[in-house]
């Protein structure tokens, strides 16, 4: 029997997930041309699948395809920041991206928060230049959200500011409002519960002209992945390289099922799972919930403090149930482990699983 | 039946392909960490075979992935070139090269030959101040070849040089000499009969060495996927980011294949297919290579002038026998056809397809 993977990303494989990639093999998918008709079906019926889900407004944006999210983080640095940025930074992800902003000589920005604590709105003043800022609706390594609420607070609160918001382990589940927010982006091995290799950038159209203006002032703003190359090529549901067709397939058919469900479901059925789980280390005396501000804490990733040896619990949960639970993000392997509450788990497995931890 | 695809990229899938994704599903491949050990293992395995497959020395040089071989192009010119580069531009594939370095702002020359021709080493004179030559191995746009003992005469020349070499749609039937080229680059949907998503990057330990000293005086080279950092993880087999982790396990397991099959081998049957179709390229009164110095025609992909309507014919070809050729590139699309011979598809099918061509 496969194992049932618990851990953050990559993650459990979506149950449907297996049958999309045989029927794009029966397809013939991973052969036809990414210039062809049946390509910018293919995108086109992603891209409406994912304005559904994600409740997109109907124009002024566009949803673009990259290798990883890692990759939007630095297509956006430098598509839409020409001397600052800010970055809210509480862990090892949301720090990724601050350093990116460093490492392409933007004068970076950062309110920083010790890993495990969030933010909300009040807490943050935004430098006055700063261009971008960067929020992360929920940080992977700590298992802490940012409230959607807070989000587009602090984003109303800086309007002549871009909003970028890293939804990598949270979407679809963080209900965001992007008539609100100017950009979110993911990639499919977390929620979508898909092979890795694809990342999902939903950019709107001031970011573009703004990429345009720094492009015409002399500014390196990249070659083919640069917003204005990539939404080129999007009015036509067509890519500038060849992409990873296969991925855009299954990831349009897994959104299509999601939207069967109903994104207001899963979030439902996720709160329900997270609640679980958070309830079971409230009355555990071996685990306990690592963020303590209830309000910061994940319903995506729960990180659990253990008393015992982290490596021992992951290991036991293994061997007595098949079930693969994550360790903690870096310093944190001894002393954590993580548990992803995705679509692909359900009620029952997140219960098999809190039973074993119980007797394990 | 599934249609046999001789289109060059994405092209027809290797024979073994789908069966390797479905292994790579029973072994939860979607859902392990890329910080495994189970994932290190896969990285090193494909770092095996693809090292005996291009006959790499031992030593000074890397294996790197990204999303795809576009992005080398972007990555080669951001970590190599300081100031000045040098492009051989053939066609569209070889220009877009040429005008990525243009967009990062580089001081880029080129020497042009029409579409069709090709270079030799004794047609090109180096700009003094060049840090970096960019050849193209096989410019699938037009279906001509640089051979390799031209690509190597160019670099002895130009020692102090960095050589780039496009192997895109020839690798691995193009024979480098990798103590000799400094770096080349493939994506897997086209010989490797892959479904797209994964680009190949070699290269060696002097590029690095360059890069980190761009990087010193403050120069910009980019991140994640900087030559620095996809270097550092490569020495534990990790990658920066999550990677398309099933495509590089699949590409292992092809490579381990086509090893099995012994390249010297793949490549004498690439030159009789080639052989076969330039053959009755010659006799038809229908169709004629279009590429006429012998020395500089693609064994790789075939491109042939059509006497009569370009789209007519590969309709006939698809209705009379499930194959598939490519249009022509660009402007050529209303007058010739571009016939993949790719490892994917066998002498009998390229027979197949000439008897087709002779009867429609």
């Amino acid at each position: 029997m496969q194992p049932v993977f618990f851990t953050p990303g990559p993650a459990a494989l979506y149950p449907t997930v297996q049958q999309h990639y045989q029927e794009a093999f029966r397809l013939s998918i991973g052969s036809i041309s990414h210039r062809s008709a049946q390509f910018r079906k293919i995108y086109q019926h992603a891209d409406e699948q994912l304005r559904q889900l994600f409740n997109l407004p109907k124009q002024n944006n566009a949803i673009l395809f990259t290798g990883s999210a890692t990759e939007i983080w630095e297509r956006i640095i430098m598509n839409t920041v020409e001397h600052e940025c800010f970055h809210l930074v509480n862990g090892s992800f949301s720090k990724k991206f601050f350093d990116f902003a460093q490492e392409l000589h933007k004068y970076a920005h950062a309110a920083h928060k010790p890993f495990g604590e969030g933010f909300d709105a009040s807490d943050v003043s935004v430098p006055e230049y700063a261009e971008l800022i960067c929020a992360t609706a929920n940080e992977t390594s700590s298992g802490v959200q940012m409230r959607p609420q807070e989000i587009h607070k602090l984003k109303r609160a800086n309007k002549s500011k871009f909003m970028a918001v890293d939804m990598v382990s949270s979407a679809p589940y963080t209900n965001l409002d992007f008539t609100v927010v100017d950009t979110a982006f993911f990639s499919v091995q977390k929620a979508f519960g898909m092979p890795a290799g694809l990342g999902v950038w939903i950019a709107n159209e001031s970011m573009l002209e703004k990429a345009e203006r720094m492009k015409k002032h002399e500014g390196v703003i990249g070659t083919y992945h640069s917003l204005p190359s990539l939404w080129e090529n999007y009015k036509k549901f067509e890519t500038p390289e060849t992409p990873n067709v296969m991925g855009i397939y299954v990831l349009g058919k897994v959104a299509e099922d999601f939207n069967r469900i109903g994104v207001e479901q899963i979030r439902k059925e996720t709160d329900k799972k997270a609640k679980a789980l958070y309830d079971f280390a409230k009355k555990s005396d071996r685990f306990e919930a690592f963020v303590e501000n209830e309000l910061h804490r994940s319903a995506t990733v729960v990180v659990l403090n253990c008393h015992e040896a982290a490596g021992a619990v992951i290991n036991k949960v293994k061997e007595s149930s098949g079930m693969v639970v994550g360790s903690g993000y870096g310093k944190m392997k001894e002393t954590q482990i993580r548990i992803a509450n995705f679509p692909a788990v359900s009620l029952e497995q997140v219960e098999t699983l809190i039973h074993t931890l119980n007797t394990i």
